[in-house]
């Protein structure tokens, strides 16, 4: 399919800004970089980074945690990792300076191996599911629950089988997905918002003097990273509670915005809009019109007939139950149809190399672009396409890996038997391209969601006597942990692509990165969070969790099985499966046959995100489209050149405005403020009360 | 005093803006419109202009109506006249057009004049007082005060008084001040925001085609109008009811936004900003800073010392009375400076050319000012004062329309003796200066301080037994006609010599506008509100007209005389009054000396006006000379071409909201929903009870 390149666009076209003048010659950030040398990919991995990594990795470690037993939303935080990396190494450097020790220099790929390191670490964080599965098994959980309080389907949390399990799961998303990474960056070119973001960032960070535009660049791109930074600060003051501030800003009504469609001011996804091609903005746009627009109200309707009345909005046997599953249907649609079309293309191309004798790249040929390959674009291939991790060595750690997890998970969990967790290890690759290949679309990692997939199948599998509560929530693990680190892996790798760092040295840091956060997560959990607020879980406390009930919430439906699920949402569901395959299979025939169209031929993946999230990040990201196509029209040439700057500056600001955000929610620091909506009869009565 | 040239900036310097190229010739506004030849001032007075301004006065009078009796902050409404009577004459010469008959061509003149005509209309719709002054002699008001509902303190209306007063008191203002218009105008250069802006609409209506450097500007113009305009029409749903909304919004705190310092995200006031010369806007903070910030706190502090805790803020007897006398000393200091060296100037230069029989203009000699004297400059001087009015006309009207109200008034209010409102009449032509002056620097008219000025000087002097209220309540309506029409007018000429209207047609327009208002206001108000909503006036009603009350409490007051204000309050406010001076003074050293630090001292003028209105405009305007400076700072040219236009867009596109919204608001429709501020506990007070 046909995505943008990110990075900068159009080349030498002689494009005139306000300081250029002639005769000084315009140079593409890797001409400007021709000069560095890029250091071997062992040379890139350094002690000194390893240290900060670690540093950083705790750091990260907490702020992840904090905001996941609070709210369960954290924002991307690569931006946040490499320009700490940067800084800290730079105090380093100076700090030995000032004693006379000279230091290596500091080069870009270094700091994308920290930045890494830091990110798989702070993504076990999340993954470990401290605040969401894990939580769901404890009997305090349970308590809460309507049901399946029993012996089996609880487990009482422990440091030594949270520690076991996390290290035993967490390696295989990483070999999972490494041999698909050319295919995903080069052939594909993904954008991976956030990963070119930090891409940019870093490489600015670099950039040897004398280079005007890509001065102009930087200027532009930190003029907007301090402007969304500032804004993200202000934004702080007036969210006193929930519902209060900018991000519940209902911009077109209080009607759409129960309905999802308001302009939320995330400064992260207008610029995440601006990276993003237009038809995937568009496809997220009309997927939240057709789902919270049309399907949700017409199924509000049939509530008491297709579904209890008395359910909760949130209950999987209600309404969350179409919203869930559809948007699911439509993922797996489409992952399985591009999962299907790149391994037979892979297939024929490896089997005509092997014919043809000829040591062509594998990938080179599925490329059906016909651009014009510039230095950049050429550069980046060559040095991505250096180092390289034998298809072998990956499929070979796989299958050791999920041998090892096979044999030991069902000792912790003695509810889940081996070949459930062998049906899992089979599945995960799939589902962790589909997340991969949906991030690098839209910045959206699904992890849970196929988390959530996984609780179905096997809760059901295994049933609720034998224990299908835990057995589903641990499967959840397994699966998330998989298509996290997937999508986190491919992401860094795009950052690597674009900052010439060996995948090899890369994917070193990703597995240390990785085993940092899997002894970090389950000690800062225990040791800080559930050991030292016994509230921890319970509504109302300061740190609610409230996924935790949620998680176990779909365990026990999951246990009864798909017969649990509302009425016709099975078959609504297989229809947008269809639909899926059936917009992809177009769109093909339409490019084979040389067809414009196939530029409107919506994704489905894109149009699955806002099905269950609803449309108000889908309106943050048209409002970037729509900045970008203004600025295109004005100047064709200037946009290409800083938009990309902008949009970076916009990302970056607004996620590092989470990091003292976290610190001052920490300390207990609490916005004074509250900027609350209300109806006009709601306010007379408001204001009634607080005179009265 | 150095103010800044509004209009185009620095000449034909040869500026490259991004569409521009070599070869085209720039032309600046008057060059553009040279070959447009400028119709006699009776040919700028076309019967068809006089019929729209009827019906647009009609309309107006409506909106001022409504707005005063509800919040009673009314817009400047000068570029909604000058937009809607080009509108409608265009519509007039098509509509003819379809039945063959050839009009006249539309000229940029005749748009003045009817915009002239209907500003003039509608500003009496505000100064005659019908829901501050009069509605406070009202029985149905008295009722409500404290004391004074005494038969001689109490009058009702009736419509025959009612026009019969208005029609006396309010042409002198008009009269009053024309001779001074040179001053203002082409010495000084005062910018007059609001008539600047509706000039350089109307000019932007006008313009022959073919003009690159205009048509840039118009189209900036109308961005940035259309842009103001949407933004009004953005805050309008969020307002349901006070202190909703961004009006509202607690930019710096809520500590802060108590004491008037916020930013209440008003477009109108950026603009302002962005004309008014840097001093001023710094003035304005410096004066905000030392009364709201300073000053007011300290004062707080005495409550039950110098002033009875007891009292309501909004009490002249307590902070209100500091407030108000304070600011009313630096303004009377200011201006009673600039009047008495401007006499003696403009004295010194009559009797030199008396002596030299020589026919310099007596305006001439006053220009400190060394510019060179751009094209526009001087066409624009040429038509102003081609048609003069005549010193003796002016002087003889105003003695003329004296006498027969110093004779006629006392009729309608018998408590008024004909010596009292000799004095009005004496001293009126100083503060119709001082008002021009200040409205000139910052667009604020402050004819109702003027007026409270007279309801203290008169209700005192009259006292309680012998209906001092009534009297003292006609004295200021006396007083704030004359005033406010006075600086209504040099507005208009402000306008008028920017498109080279006649100030003759000027002046006749203005006084056929003030005839307009002073039959419709008083019908409208009584027709259509007073006798049409029998709760009009009483708290709480859909028209509660908080001002009646207010003016009679102030006239309560001011019939106890000075005695009544608190402690020390007049000796601040003759330190302040001495300040205003020494300040003027100082100035007028340094610039004689030709010290640069003359542009450093504040003007007296703009320090006051935040003094009781608070900081929230002030930070409006700040922000508008922050936006200037730093475009200045990038390109000074483009600068100077484009702020005055992006400024006036502001201005403009703001005020047309006022339109549509009091069409609203009169049709009743509501906003939908209240943006409101709570600090966090209070917040979590309302959500305990919205949930219970």
């Amino acid at each position: 399919m046909a995505t943008r390149r990110s990075g900068r666009g159009g080349g030498d076209d002689g494009i005139e800004t306000g300081k250029l003048r002639d005769g000084e010659k315009e140079l593409s950030i890797e001409e400007i970089f021709e000069q560095k040398e890029v250091p071997a990919w062992t040379d890139q991995l350094t002690v000194r980074s390893m240290v900060v990594s670690l540093a950083l990795g705790f750091l990260f470690c907490f702020i992840v945690m904090k905001l996941n037993l609070t709210t369960g939303i954290i924002p991307s935080l690569n931006v946040a990792a490499g320009l700490l990396g940067f800084f800290f190494i730079k105090v380093w450097t100076t700090v030995l300076g000032k004693f006379g020790i000279q230091s290596k220099p500091f080069t870009r790929q270094e700091n994308t191996v920290i930045q890494t390191c830091v990110v798989a670490s702070s993504g076990i964080a999340f993954s470990s599911g401290y605040a969401s599965y894990i939580l769901g098994m404890t009997e305090k959980v349970a308590k809460q629950a309507e049901e399946g309080n029993t012996a089996n389907n609880v487990k009482e949390l422990s440091l030594g089988w949270m520690i076991g399990f996390v290290l035993l799961v967490s390696f295989l998303g990483l070999f999972s997905i490494v041999p698909l990474r050319k295919i995903m960056i080069l052939d594909y070119k993904l954008t991976y918002p956030s990963g070119t973001a930090t891409a940019y960032l870093i490489n600015s960070f670099h950039t040897p003097k004398g280079a005007l535009i890509a001065k102009e660049q930087i200027k532009c791109l930190f003029k907007w990273f301090s402007a969304s930074f500032l804004w993200g600060f202000f934004q702080w003051f007036y969210t006193a509670s929930d519902d209060c501030g900018f991000t519940s800003f209902p911009t077109f009504g209080l009607e759409a915005y129960a309905r999802k469609f308001y302009f939320d001011f995330s400064a992260t996804y207008v610029g995440v809009g601006m990276i993003c091609p237009y038809i995937i903005n568009l496809s997220m746009l009309s997927g939240a019109v057709i789902s919270w627009g049309i399907m949700w109200p017409i199924i509000e309707t049939k509530k008491g007939l297709w579904y209890g009345a008395d359910l909760k909005s949130s209950s999987l046997r209600g309404e969350q139950g179409y919203k869930v599953f559809v948007a699911i249907a439509l993922i797996l649609g489409d992952g399985l149809y591009h999962f299907i079309v790149v391994l037979s293309k892979t297939f024929y191309f490896m089997a005509k190399t092997l014919l043809k004798k000829d040591s062509v790249q594998v990938t080179e040929g599925t490329s059906s672009d016909d651009d014009i390959v510039s230095f950049d674009d050429k550069r980046r291939t060559e040095f991505f396409l250096k180092d390289q991790i034998s298809m072998k060595f990956a499929m070979g750690g796989y299958i050791v890996l999920a041998i090892i997890s096979i044999i030991a998970v069902p000792f912790i969990f003695t509810q889940l038997e081996w070949y459930h967790i062998l049906c899992i290890y089979i599945f995960a690759p799939i589902l962790a391209f589909c997340n991969s290949y949906g991030c690098g679309l839209s910045d959206w990692s699904l992890a849970s969601t196929y988390g959530k997939l996984a609780i179905f199948a096997i809760g059901a599998w295994v049933g609720m006597d034998h224990g299908g509560v835990v057995a589903g929530l641990a499967a959840c693990g397994i699966m998330m942990s998989i298509v996290s680190t997937a999508s986190d892996l491919m992401q860094d790798f795009k950052t690597g692509y674009l900052t010439l760092s060996s995948p090899r040295s890369m994917f070193i840091s990703q597995v240390f990165g990785t085993f940092m956060g899997c002894i970090l997560s389950p000690l800062v959990f225990y040791l800080f969070f559930y050991k030292a607020f016994p509230t921890l879980g319970e509504e109302g406390s300061s740190y609610p969790a409230p996924y935790g009930l949620i998680y176990r919430g779909i365990a026990l439906i999951g246990t009864e099985g798909t017969s649990a699920l509302p009425e016709n949402c099975l078959l609504i569901s297989a229809v947008f499966f269809a639909v899926a395959i059936a917009l992809d299979a177009l769109k093909e025939v339409l490019v084979q046959t040389n067809s414009k169209w196939h530029k409107f031929i919506p994704s489905p993946m894109a149009m699955a995100i806002p099905f269950f999230l609803g449309g108000y990040f889908v309106i943050d990201m048209c409002v970037g489209s729509l900045i970008r196509f203004v600025y295109e029209l004005k100047n064709k040439a200037e946009a290409d050149l800083f938009v990309p700057a902008v949009a970076s500056g916009m990302i970056c600001g607004d996620s590092l405005w989470g990091l003292p955000a976290a610190v001052l929610s920490l300390l207990n620091v609490k916005p004074p403020l509250c900027m609350k909506f209300l109806s006009r009869g709601v306010n007379d009565k408001v204001d009634t009360f607080l005179s009265g």
